[in-house]
C-alpha cells in the first residue's frame, strides 16, 4: 500500500523518509512486471480468448513455460488462467513441440522448416471447429521462446487474435560474458557485486540463480561464461567445477548452456606441467583430460572463451607459438564433445610501435581460414576499447574464412558507469548496420557475424554483462534496458533499437502512450548526448587512469605509451585528433577501397568519426560552419543540455512509474547532469590550453579550474 | 500469486525452479512483514480497538512513526487505518511527545520520570468518555519505539486492551560496528557486500539505507560506526564525509547517530604531519579541527571507535604514549561537540610471551579511571576472540571507574559465517548474566554494562553487523534473528533470549503455535551444538588460518604463535588444554576471587570451560562417568546429532513457511549438517594422534583420511 502524499516542506533528503512501503521490488522485476490490465475493454477481449493453458510436454523445460504461461497471465487478467491436463473446449493455449503434438494440429501449424532448431511457431488454429493457440518450436527450448514472445504480446497489450508467428535466433551463440573474478569482485562491475556465491555452492541454489536464468530465457540468451576473460586457473580444479556443475545444473532448463574462462597457463598452475606450450603433448593431453572431466560432470558444457597474450595474460606466444597453435590445441580438447573455443582478438602490445587501433587485424587477419571448425573469434565493436563511439572494428570485413563473433559492452565502463543513463541498443545497432563491404554494398556487420555473408556454421553474439547482486541488478534501473537489447540484438542483429525501446519500456514500466512516447525519444538520445559531453567528434579514450571514471585527457604519464590519453587525442597548437589516414598511420587501409575512401578523406569522413581519424587544425570549418574549437565545445555543451532535457522529461513521469523508481532515476539523471558539465568543463579548459582560443557563446563557463579538475582522485572506484 | 504443487518425480536440483513467482522478497523483509491477520476472530477485535490514527506532531521523526503505524496497521489488518488530522470520535491511537499532549492527556499518562529520554510509554486511556491509546515519550524517538513496540504487539496477536506500558533502554549507546571497507568489502562478512555505496554517495539515496534505518529503529539501535576498525584514513576527508553527511541525513528521523573509525595515524596519511602522536599540540589541533569539520556537517555525529596498537594498527604506543594519551587526546576534540570515543581494549602482542587471554587486562586494568568522561572502553564478551564459547572476559569484573561497553560479534567469523544456524542471543545471555562478583554477588556483565554496578553515566552495547547486500541482508533467514536479538538485547541486557527467539519468530515467520513451540526450541538449542560440533569442554580457536572457515587444529606454522590453534589446545600425549589455572599462566587470578576459585579448580570448573582453564589427561573422568577422550567425542558427536534434529523439525514447517525460505533454511542446514560432520571427523582424527585411543561406541567412523582434511584449501573464502 502507498501512503497518502503530503506537501513537500523539509529538506530534500528527506523526500526519501516516506517511502514506507515494506518492500524495495520493482526493479527487481527487471521487464517480467507482469502488471495487471487496468484496461478494461482490453482485458475482458484478453478473458475472451484464452481460457486454460495446456502443456504437452512433461519435462523442466516445458514445466518452466507453462508455469511462467500460468504466472504470467493470471498475474495480468487478475484471474487464474489454469494449467489443464488435456485439450479440452476451445481457447486454450497448447503448448508443446513438434513431436508431441496431434497430427492435426502439426497438419495446421505447417512447415516446420520455417524455423531453426531454437525457433518457434505461434499460431491461431481451429480443429473440430475449436479455436486453440499452438505455441510451438522443433525443440522444447523453442517453445519457451514462444512462451516469452507470446507473454511480451500481452503485456504489450497486443491483439492474440489470429496469430501466424514464425520466428528463429539469427546467431547460435547468444552469450553474456562475465568478468567476474572468485573473489566476487566484478572487472568493470557498477551494480554491486558477482551472482556467484561460490561459498556457498554447490549446496545453496540462490534464488537470484533461477531469476537470472528466467531473464536470459526470456530474451532469447542461451549463453553465460561465468568468470572473467582475466583468468584464475583455480575454476578449473574439482572444488569449483562441483559449483560451476551446480550452476549449469539450474540454466540448463532454461536453455542456457556455462562456459568457462580458460586461463592458458593452467597446467602449470593447477595441472602441476612445466610449460603451457600448445604443441606440448602433455599440455595437449592435459587439457583434453581436463574437457573430458568437465563434459563428465556437464554434458552440455559450452566451452572455454579465452584471452590470451594481452594486456599480460599468458597466451601461446610465451612458447613462441601463435593464436592459431593455441585456439586450436584448446578446440581439439573439447572438439568431441561438441565444445567452442571463443577466441579473443584483443590484442595489442607495447612493443608495437604501430597505431593500437591497426594491431588486432595485422595479427588475426592472416590466419583466416587456419582455426578449427569450433573456434570462433570474438572481436570487440570497434578496434580501440568500447568508446562511447567507434567506428566498426575491420576485422569484421577481413576474416571471410572465419567464424567471427562480435563482443559488445553492456557494462558502462567507458559510458558513466551506472549512473548515467545511456540506451546502448543504439550504439550496438550503429555497429551492426555498418556495412564492410566485404562482399559490396550491403555486407553489414550484422551480416557477416550472422553468418549469412561469410556462410560460416558457427556465429554468435557476445555481450560484458552489466549485472551484479544490486537489487535492481544492473545499479540503473535504465541499464536493464541495455541486458535486454542486448538480448534482443543477439536474438535478430538487425532488428531496430527503437523497436526495443519500445518492448522494454511497455514491459518494464507502463503502455500509456503519454510516458512511452517522450521517454522512449529520451532513450533513443542518450546515446549521442554521452558521445557529445564525453568524446565528441570522434575523440575517444581520453577517460581517467585505471578506473575510467571522469575525464582524463591530461594523462601522459602511464608506462604504456597507448595507455595514455594523449596518445589517443594528440592534442596540439595545430589541432586535436589521431591522423589514421593515409597520411597518418594508414589504419584507414584495413577497411575496404569503399570504406577506407570515405574514412581517408577529411571531406567525405563523417563528422562523427572526424578525431578518429584525421588531426584537424582548430580552425578547420565543420560542415555547420563552425571552427572546430567553436564545434567541439558545443558539441560539449551540447550533450550537457541534452542531459538537462532527460531530466525534464523524466520529472513529467511521476504519474506513470512506482514512486522507488522514479526517483531513483531522478537522483541518477542528478548525477548524470553535473557529471556532464564535470566532463564538459575539464576537457575544454584542458583543450584550451592547445587551441588558445575563447569559448563560444552558448557554451557556459566552466565552474571549477582545470588544476582542480586533474586533483581529483577516486581510490576506490569501483570495477578496476 | 503461487502456481499449484506437483508431484516431485525429478532431479532434487530441479525442485528450485519451479519457484516461479516474480519476486524474492519475504526475507528482505525481515522482521517487520506485517502478514494480515487471517484469525477472523481476532482481526475483528483488532478492528474495533482501531479506529484511527492521529499524529500531533509534523517532524521527520513523527511523520515516520504515523507512516509506519498507518502502513503496519493497514496490512495487518487487511483494511486503511487512516492518519486523521485531528483527535475526533473514540478508539485512536494518538501519538506524540510529552510536550504535544494536551494536558488532559498528560494527566492520564502520568509521570514521565519513569522513562528516560528514550523510553515509551504506551497507555490506554479514557478522556471525555472516549476510549484512546496513546503512544508517547519525552522525545519523538520514543514515540517511535513505542510505535514499533505497538506494532509488535499486533504482529505476535497480542491483546491492546487496557495497556499501560512503560518502557526505557537501559543502555545510551546500542550500536553495530561495521567491519566495511570503502571498497565495499566487509571484513568477517558473509552476507554480500557493504551497504554502503561509496562510489553513487552523496547523490544517490539507496532505498536500501532507509530500510536499514527503519530495521535498526524498529529494534532500539541508534548508532551505526559505518567504517570497519581496521581503519583507511580516507574516511575522514572532505571527498568522504560527504558522503558520511548524506547518510547521517538519512539515519537522523530515526534516532541513530554515525560514527566513524579514526585511523590513528590519519594527521600524518591525509593531514600532511610527520608524526600522529597525541602529545603533539599539531596533532591533537589537527583533530579538533577535524571534529569541527565533520561536526559542522553532522551535528549530532557519534564520536570515533579506534582500533589502536593492535594486530598491527597505529596507535600512540609507536610513540612511547599509552592508551590513555591516545582516547583523551581524541576526546578532548569531540568533547565540545558532545562526541564519545569508544576505544577498543582488543590488544595482544607477539612480543609478550604471557598468555594472550591475560594481556588485555594487564594492559587496561590499570588504566582504570584515568580516561576522560567521553571515552568508553570497548571490551570484547571473552578474552580471546568471539569463540563458540569463552567465559566472560575478566575485564568486565576489573573497571569500577571506567565506562566499559560490550563487544559481541554478531557476524559469525567462528561459527559457520552465513551457513550455520545458530541462535546468538543465547551466547550473548550467558554472558550478559554471568557473575563478575565486583561488588558481590548478583554483580552480572549485564549490571556493569548498564551502569547499575559501576555508576557510570556512559553505557552501550557494541555488535559487529552481520548486514550484507544480500538480499535477506544477513545470508542467513535466521541470522536476521541475531541481528534482532543483538537490538533487544543492547535496549534491555537482562531480557531473556527465549523471549526474543519467540518475538522474532512470531514477527517473521508464524503465530502458529505448531510452528513457534519446535522451531523456537530448535534456536535454544542452535548454540550448544555449534559449541559441541566445533570446540566442546572448553576448548576454542582451532578453526583454520585467516578465514577462520573450518577445523584447524593442526595449524601450526604461522608467525606470531598466538595466531596458532596449538597454542590454543595445547594436545599432547598426556592430555588437552590450556592451563591458565594456578598451576598454569594463572589467567583465573583476573576474575573476582569467587569466580577464579571455582575456575582454578578442576572440580567446581564448569566442564563446559574445562579445556579453557585446565590441561586434562585423556583418562580424566568427566562428570557424566566418560573419559576426556571419550567424553570429547560424544561431544562432537552430539553436535552432528544436534544438527540432524535441526533438519527434521525445519522439515516439519513446510506449511507454516513461504517456500522461498523454507528451501533456504532447508539448504544450509543440510550444508551445516555437512560442516558439522567435518568438524567432528577432522578433530577427533587430529587429536586421536595424541590420544592414542579408539572412538567411543556411538561416535561415527570418520568418512575421510586425517590428510583429506589438512589439504583442504579454501582461497576466496569471503570475509578474510
Amino acid at each position: 500500500m502507498r501512503y497518502p502524499k503530503k506537501p513537500l516542506f523539509i529538506l530534500p533528503v528527506l523526500l526519501f523518509l516516506f517511502s514506507l512501503k515494506t518492500m524495495a521490488q520493482k526493479d527487481y522485476k527487471l521487464w517480467l512486471q507482469y502488471d495487471k490490465k487496468t484496461e478494461v475493454e482490453l482485458l475482458s477481449k484478453y478473458l475472451s480468448d484464452v481460457q486454460g493453458i495446456v502443456s504437452l510436454e512433461n519435462s523442466a523445460t516445458s514445466k518452466i513455460a507453462s508455469n511462467e504461461l500460468e504466472v504470467g497471465l493470471s498475474e495480468m487478467f487478475g484471474k487464474t488462467i489454469s494449467l489443464k491436463s488435456k485439450v479440452e473446449g476451445d481457447k486454450n493455449i497448447i503448448i508443446g513441440s513438434k513431436e508431441v503434438l496431434s497430427s492435426d494440429i502439426q497438419k495446421e501449424i505447417g512447415n516446420f522448416d520455417q524455423i531453426n532448431d531454437e525457433g518457434f511457431i505461434i499460431k491461431s488454429i481451429s480443429i473440430k471447429n475449436k479455436n486453440q493457440i499452438v505455441i510451438t518450436g522443433k525443440k522444447e527450448v523453442g517453445v519457451l521462446y514462444g512462451v516469452y514472445h507470446f507473454l511480451r504480446l500481452v503485456q504489450m497489450n497486443k491483439s492474440i487474435k489470429n496469430l501466424n508467428i514464425v520466428d528463429s535466433p539469427k546467431t547460435n551463440i547468444r552469450i553474456l560474458n562475465h568478468w567476474d573474478n572468485l573473489d566476487r569482485t566484478v572487472e568493470r562491475g557498477y551494480a554491486g557485486f558477482s551472482l556467484w556465491n561460490w561459498q556457498k555452492l554447490p549446496d545453496f541454489i540462490d534464488q537470484r540463480y533461477i531469476d537470472y536464468a528466467r531473464a536470459n530465457a526470456s530474451i532469447g540468451i542461451n549463453g553465460t561464461v561465468l568468470t572473467n576473460v582475466n583468468a584464475n586457473a583455480l575454476i578449473l580444479t574439482p572444488q569449483y567445477l562441483e559449483k560451476v556443475e551446480a550452476l549449469a545444473n539450474v540454466f540448463r532448463p532454461y536453455g542456457i548452456k556455462v562456459y568457462l574462462t580458460a586461463r592458458f597457463s593452467a597446467p602449470i598452475e593447477i595441472g602441476g606441467l612445466k610449460t603451457a606450450d600448445p604443441k606440448d603433448a602433455a599440455v595437449a593431453n592435459w587439457w583434453k583430460n581436463k574437457a573430458k572431466e568437465i563434459y563428465k560432470r556437464i554434458p552440455d558444457f559450452g566451452g572455454f572463451l579465452v584471452k590470451a597474450n594481452s594486456e599480460g595474460q599468458p597466451g601461446p606466444q610465451n612458447y613462441g607459438r601463435d593464436h592459431v597453435d593455441g585456439a586450436n590445441m584448446l578446440a581439439d580438447a573439447v572438439a568431441p564433445f561438441g565444445g567452442v573455443i571463443m577466441w579473443r582478438a584483443f590484442v595489442y602490445s607495447e612493443h608495437d610501435a604501430n597505431d593500437r587501433a591497426k594491431q588486432a587485424y595485422a595479427e588475426f587477419v592472416p590466419y583466416d581460414g587456419k582455426f578449427k571448425d569450433n573456434v570462433i573469434v570474438q572481436v570487440k565493436n570497434g578496434a580501440i576499447d568500447f568508446q562511447p563511439r567507434e567506428p566498426f572494428h575491420p576485422m569484421f570485413g577481413a576474416m571471410p574464412k572465419t567464424p567471427l563473433m562480435i563482443e559488445f559492452q553492456i557494462t558502462q565502463e567507458y559510458l558513466g558507469f551506472s549512473t548515467h543513463l545511456v540506451f546502448l541498443p543504439k550504439l550496438f545497432q550503429e555497429v551492426l548496420e555498418s556495412d564492410t563491404y566485404q562482399k559490396g554494398k550491403g555486407s553489414t556487420v550484422a551480416k557477416v557475424i550472422d553468418g549469412s555473408i561469410t556462410k560460416t556454421k558457427l556465429t554468435g553474439i557476445a555481450g560484458v554483462s552489466n549485472i551484479g547482486n544490486d537489487l535492481n541488478w544492473t545499479g540503473h534501473p535504465f541499464a536493464q534496458a541495455n541486458w535486454y537489447g542486448f538480448g534482443r540484438l543477439a536474438w535478430n542483429p538487425e532488428l531496430d533499437s527503437e523497436v526495443i525501446a519500445d518492448e522494454w519500456l511497455r514491459c518494464t514500466f507502463s503502455n500509456n502512450e503519454n510516458f512511452i512516447k517522450p521517454v522512449k525519444a529520451m532513450m533513443m538520445e542518450s546515446r549521442e548526448a554521452v558521445v557529445n559531453y564525453m568524446t565528441p567528434l570522434g575523440l575517444h579514450h581520453i577517460m581517467d587512469t585505471g578506473h575510467h571514471y571522469g575525464p582524463g585527457p591530461w594523462v601522459s604519464n602511464l608506462s604504456r605509451p597507448e595507455w595514455n590519453p594523449v596518445y589517443y587525442h594528440k592534442a596540439d597548437k595545430n589541432g586535436l585528433g589521431f591522423d589514421r589516414s593515409k597520411t597518418g598511420t594508414n589504419a584507414t587501409a584495413q577497411y575496404a577501397p569503399e570504406v577506407a575512401k570515405i574514412f581517408d578523406t577529411l571531406e567525405t569522413c563523417p563528422e562523427k568519426d572526424l578525431l578518429w581519424f584525421h588531426h584537424v587544425s582548430w580552425d578547420y570549418k565543420l560542415k555547420n560552419g563552425q571552427t572546430l574549437w567553436n564545434g567541439l565545445a558545443l558539441k560539449y555543451q551540447e550533450g550537457v543540455n541534452q542531459v538537462a532535457a532527460m531530466q525534464k522529461v523524466w520529472n513529467t513521469t511521476e504519474k506513470y512509474v512506482d514512486e522507488d523508481r522514479f526517483k531513483e532515476v531522478q537522483m541518477l539523471l542528478e548525477i548524470q547532469y553535473k557529471e556532464a558539465k564535470w566532463w564538459r568543463d575539464a576537457c575544454l579548459l584542458y583543450f584550451q590550453q592547445y587551441s588558445g582560443k575563447e569559448l563560444p557563446v552558448g557554451v557556459e563557463k566552466p565552474t571549477q579550474s582545470l588544476d582542480y579538475f586533474q586533483s581529483l582522485k577516486f581510490p576506490f572506484a569501483p570495477g578496476n
